[in-house]
């Protein structure tokens, strides 16, 4: 058991089984020292789509859960990429669609499930540049959507 | 002819005119192994933008056609980089943002006018990551807007 | 004073204190020869969020001022990481967020302030592949955000 797999379990985290894409696009790919992951949308360990609207109808509580799952999700597509998450020498960029209400201006508390998650597990290699938008709506209606740059070893 | 143009020509396909930016930008750039492609908009071979929203009035066909129309121009735009589109290793990354309405969720279908037509033309090498998403509105009232990062020779 | 500190001075601006994190990220992070940089609200040089939404409310003119600021605030985080801004080979990409009514269509004329300004200051290093699209809402009830790849020496 890896230091990092050890840290999950500590944390009481299980990855779910890396997402299958949802169309004609692949999970993940690698570049030289970098790992693209596609835009994982928030999907619980069931298969669930945690859906809906932030400012309408989501609270940010719910937003944070469902963006701890995109954050989970982006690390199963690193699992199943890397074989092992110490790889992992850096979270480069985070780009955060929060599924927005036009007047909705949280979007920074929502997305910090996701950033709290990856900090939390791989520690300072967890820390990561990010953006933080809200968008008129995302795919299965999902009510998060996170896609992300990993630079690897 | 190159072993791309000749399938191009077997699909059908004719590149555009790599478009003009339509603001002080640059549409493409390259460094290192990487190319980065400015946002295209869903323009298609007459110059023609293909407008509107995503479940409000623009239906899935029709964004499919604009997300087809996106991945010809961006591969326009990786020939007039390249000169050769045989020296594209890989299509890395695509962002995809689909002008929808706040209850349109089939964003994925959408895109897969693009991907599908990358895969098509370029095999293998057309397979990338990709985040879809929808946005509240784009340039020029476009319905569709694509931008890459592509891995080069 | 490096030349870029005299551009910026012969321009009449100043960089701001760069902008701290709103939530749990990073502002920048180096890898290679690409300088990631967090998404920037408009914020301008006395902290003061720009807000509200183009189309609704917020002129053209208003919108391109707070773009301007994105762009400082980029050049700001830059400099905090590289500690001389000569040290940009290129800007590589741009991802403009406009907060947009669902008719806007003017955002290339918005992102165009930060644009202008980073051609103004570094010249054809400043020249950069970019992306502009209509979001629902932004952090901060911001009108703008940016965030960018920087190449660097």
């Amino acid at each position: 058991m890896s230091a990092i797999d050890q840290r999950l379990a500590e944390l009481g985290l299980k990855l779910p089984e890396a997402p299958q894409p949802v169309a004609n696009y692949v999970p993940y790919l690698l570049s030289g020292d970098q790992l693209f992951v596609s835009g994982q949308v928030a999907k619980d360990g069931m298969g669930t789509i945690l859906t809906g609207t932030l400012g309408a109808g989501v609270s940010i509580e719910e937003g944070q859960e469902a963006a701890r799952h995109c954050a989970l999700n982006l690390l199963a597509q690193a699992k199943a990429a890397l074989g092992d998450l110490s790889r992992i020498v850096q979270v480069l960029r985070l780009t955060g669609f929060v599924a927005s209400a036009p007047d909705f201006t949280d979007h920074p508390k929502v997305i910090n499930g996701a950033s709290d998650l990856l900090v939390a597990v791989l520690g300072d290699a967890g820390r990561h540049t990010r953006s933080a938008v809200g968008v008129a709506s995302l795919p299965l209606n999902a009510c998060v959507e996170i896609d992300a740059i990993f630079k690897i070893r």
